[in-house]
């Protein structure tokens, strides 16, 4: 048999459809083996939510409120035990539960067929781009650095985004505006601006409240829409910004919802909320929403309507209060920055900060803070960092689409203890002296 | 406020990404209509399986019974907890489970690292043709009437699939040879043939094993991949032919899986197959299920590990033998499915039925069968059908992505009633003598 007769058997990564091989994604699965070979090390890489405010009975007891709620409703039992087990709506089942919480919680004012229910946020990243984007002249901009997820997304769709730098202090719009005016020239369409303001993924910045309004008026202006992510926001402590949705007055903002860290990551229940208008030829209108959903049914048909009915029940026990829910959440989390902050502050005092050229933000919430270092974070670094210091952190190379964040590290405090993060935050300020020095 | 202002916020279908405003997805839109719109009316349409089995507290037990396995194999507490509140390994958490499983039901020796868990099969489809298709240049055949789901996903990909047409009895491998030749001469590389061979959607045919064996063969001598998908074969009677997979002997097969039939559509859950090798430049090898899970991680991050633990809870309770646990699922559906054939035998005697010509085929087993009619069985029949008749069923037209099938009708038997049979074949033999005398 020749070599070329078993090329589909025992194929080349080059045959595959590209981003395969996919630096960024190389990079990311360093930092799972080294995760997975040091396992004694702290790592400050995940960003996932704390466990301790889980339990198995929260499952079991959402679900019960929720099929509660529609034996209430008046559901049959059969009706009932159908929307647990049969496919269900394209769109999501539980909707109108979730129009009603951003009422109350976070003053968004849409109706159930404005939203879609998706597989977690990133598959409300991956419709709303599908839809989006509808070919090579079509720009996504997005806010650099920039979280993996939206960039991961435009991978797969063969879009390349186009990043706008965030200042020391954050987006500053008219960089927004000239990235915009920059494609235009080119004979391109920018069509979405991705951001996450509260909290973000990597930095931990917030966009200020008149960074939020300026942006809004740059979007009717520049005719964008933005792509809004805040997966932080409601596990940080109050008080919030509202958000770009809320200050939306004219259909200029898609949000990308999430529950990963308002209910539970395993449930994979996030939301897209995209009440602008789509036109059909025949002169009929629909939510994009709605369009979403016929993206959705050629991805993952629905979304679990178990997953979602315990989301269901989340929402229901808490009237729909999700930032109410999560107020030990946040104080949790909260705290966890704050003794990091602390822990930096006593290992690197002013003086030797200064002389070492390292600095940090300060977030007022949300799972990370960002340092500035005096070497390059890359992986040979973190690989030091694991075997010699026994600290793992994750390098802000890997948020640049554009390259960039050589000097960056970012530190995610969201699932380590108080004593792991004093210990933690020793082991790398000795780590960064041994670098220094070098 | 120019219109050119505001044309991001009021979109028009034809500023999207192509194959939103499809023709199939129209098409299946006024199915979904005219089930709504007439409520009385007896439907032969939806491939849903048959809720009587389904009982909420199947759920519970599940997850019982998986927590306990957790337990049993030494895991704490904690990490079980963790098991299903968390982000999971994108692979999935079940993998073993699952390969376990093929091994004692289905004779399928593949390891867990060759299986990667996804929300439905409908994802599978979607990495697999991701994965495979790298350009307009290669090729996807699928067996044609074809099941929407992978022109769905091909369609996302902007993939043009190329039909081979079935016979009157089923695929005949020298018309797959022909097209894949075709192909080459056109400069075009032929990557993968998908078919259910199972009891296929929409017309309910079996495979024979000597098509199997020819498949296999020609898949090796013509160097393309076998997509298998088969999600009605384990809801079936036995004795079942053995799966392509099974009787592949050089990986050739990419089986694509699902459990919506044999656990429930409500879960998500599915999976793939792909034990091929994939080798990168630096001389390592993966299986394919290793590319499709980083694919996967840009389209959902990971399948829901609450579904896959009650998936993980019905394996663990038939000891992988989901085809026995079925047993009573398949012989309640191979009742419904002989009860309709017994039905169209009485509404269609054979004089009537070929001086009408009508035919029609006799699977043993499956949700569909597929009814030759003397007049264009469209849309426009269909609303008559359901308005003047009562009776809903699905254009065969749906299915054929080259065109075709103007004649047909799939008729589902998996969701209805025994009376509900009698009466709606009733219904159709009155509509269809109706159009025949038009």
């Amino acid at each position: 048999m020749s070599a070329q007769k078993i090329s589909h058997a025992e194929l080349r990564i080059d045959d595959l459809h590209g981003s395969l091989s996919d630096p960024l994604l190389d990079t990311m699965n360093f930092l799972n083996e080294i995760t997975f070979r040091y396992p004694e090390a702290i790592s400050f890489a995940p960003g996932k939510p704390y466990d301790g405010f889980f339990d198995v009975d929260q499952v079991f007891g959402h679900l019960r409120e929720y099929i509660g709620h529609l034996a209430a409703g008046g559901d049959s039992a059969d009706r009932i035990r159908d929307a647990i087990f049969q496919y269900g709506p394209t769109a999501g089942l539980i909707r109108q539960l979730i129009a009603d919480s951003l009422r109350v919680d976070e003053g968004i004012d849409v109706g159930p067929e404005s939203i879609v229910v998706t597989v977690g946020c990133q598959e409300a990243m991956f419709l709303v781009l599908r839809a989006l984007i509808a070919g090579p002249g079509d720009v996504l901009l997005v806010s650099s650095p920039c979280y993996v997820g939206i960039t991961g997304a435009a991978r797969l769709l063969d879009i390349e985004p186009t990043p706008v730098a965030e200042r020391e202090d954050g987006l500053d719009c008219a960089d927004l505006a000239r990235a915009i005016r920059t494609e235009r020239a080119r004979g391109r369409r920018p069509r979405a601006f991705y951001v996450v303001p509260d909290h973000s993924n990597p930095t931990g910045s917030t966009m200020p409240m008149h960074t939020r309004r300026e942006l809004l008026d740059l979007a009717r202006r520049e005719d964008i829409l933005i792509l809004e992510d805040s997966p932080y926001r409601l596990v940080s402590p109050a008080p919030h910004l509202p958000t770009l949705k809320s200050l939306d007055r004219d259909r200029r903002v898609v949000q990308l919802g999430s529950y990963s860290k308002t209910a539970f990551p395993g449930a994979r229940v996030g939301f897209a909320v995209a009440d602008q208008t789509v036109a059909d030829p025949a002169g009929g209108t629909a939510p994009l929403a709605a369009q979403l959903a016929k993206i959705k049914s050629m991805v993952t048909v629905n979304t679990s309507p178990l997953s979602q009915a315990v989301v269901a029940g989340m929402l229901l026990g808490c009237r729909g209060r999700v930032s109410e829910l999560n107020a030990k959440a946040a104080e949790y989390y909260a705290t966890a920055m704050r003794s990091t902050l602390r822990q930096l502050e006593r290992d690197f005092p002013a003086d030797r900060r200064g002389a070492l050229g390292v600095r940090w933000n300060t977030p007022a919430g949300g799972f990370f803070l960002s340092l500035r270092v005096p070497f390059r974070a890359d992986n040979a670094a973190l690989a030091r960092s694991a075997e010699e210091f026994g600290v793992i952190w994750t390098p802000m190379s890997y948020f640049y689409p554009g390259g960039g964040g050589e000097h960056g590290i970012r530190l995610s405090v969201s699932s380590l203890s108080d004593e792991e993060i004093t210990e933690g935050i020793g082991r790398l300020a000795r780590f960064v002296a041994a670098e220094a020095e070098k």
